[in-house]
């Protein structure tokens, strides 16, 4: 793992879970947060008020910490986005924790995600960009599609993630909306 | 498929095969290729001598094709990207089949691929832009790099393909290589 991305407890509790047989280093992390769901009331665990990560302190680890840029906020749909975004360590930004994605089939409404707070960090924070990392699925495009509607007028410029190929990625096995978003997006090399 | 990206026999050729059980449209258009390369020197069958594409008629269909883009050159590795890129409708430019990437370890050498006219198809037909769409594997990357140095003093612009999230991409299943791509190359929503 590139940095620490929660505190020394949790950071235990995945390299106690890794040593089990059967887990590598994902299913370690996704085996510990949902120990930490299970178990969110008991002990330590809480969710941070600010952000909706899951730390033993509250605001948590990432909040609090100074050295990052505090006009950037990334938006994920969950805590697991967020570990997988500080193990990239392609941003030192704080985070918004949507909690999931709109599904107007499953019965998932705005009320149901982490979304009130949001429009209120803007200007209490002074936020300058709001990056929506959140999948390049259908509802997670839905949910991107309706943040910019919820901050759009609120003068923060808002980003979403580059379309294209994966590093190591081979064109013939893409599908051809990634190909697409692929070429529209090419850059100078 | 969004369109014929050869001529009708070889359209035909992959459509036979893709009736044969077991075999779904990319294994068919795979056997295609390995039959077509098999008895190149056969038949109707021919490398297009502009451009390394396979097709019946020299020059193939899509570089007789009027209605592309001129000034605008995709340098793909395999005939098979080129069907790639075609299916995805992305662009409708023409190509450059280099056959391969350089590869020092499997001594692959600039000699061995389709590099020797490249350089000239620059001033001949007034390019303004190469787009490279070759794989974003390591020797994908190399071959990238030498092109850029054989015709970056031309005058021509060199792109590559963005790097990011694949559509339908989740981001806890990506590498961390793409998720910084991803962040660095992000787009105003």
């Amino acid at each position: 793992m590139a940095e620490r991305v929660a505190g020394p407890e949790i950071e235990r509790l995945i390299q106690l879970l890794a040593r089990l047989p059967g887990l590598g280093p994902r299913s370690a992390r996704r085996a510990a947060l949902h120990l930490i769901r299970k178990r969110e009331e008991h002990e330590k665990i809480m969710v941070c008020s600010a952000c909706g990560n899951v730390d033993t302190v509250d605001p948590c680890t990432i909040c609090a910490d100074v050295r990052r840029d505090p006009g950037v906020l990334v938006v994920v749909e969950t805590v697991a986005d967020l570990w997988a975004l500080e193990r990239s360590g392609a941003i030192r930004a704080r985070y918004h924790v949507l909690g999931g994605t709109l599904s107007p089939l499953d019965g998932v409404g705005p009320k149901d995600l982490n979304l009130e707070t949001l429009p209120g960090r803007v200007a209490a924070e002074g936020l300058r960009e709001i990056i929506l990392a959140v999948n390049a699925t259908v509802d997670g495009q839905t949910t991107a599609h309706y943040i910019t509607d919820l901050v759009g007028h609120l003068g923060v410029t808002v980003t979403r993630l580059a379309h294209g190929v994966p590093v190591g990625g081979e064109l013939d096995y893409l599908d051809e909306g990634t190909l697409s978003a692929a070429i529209r997006q090419r850059t100078a090399f």
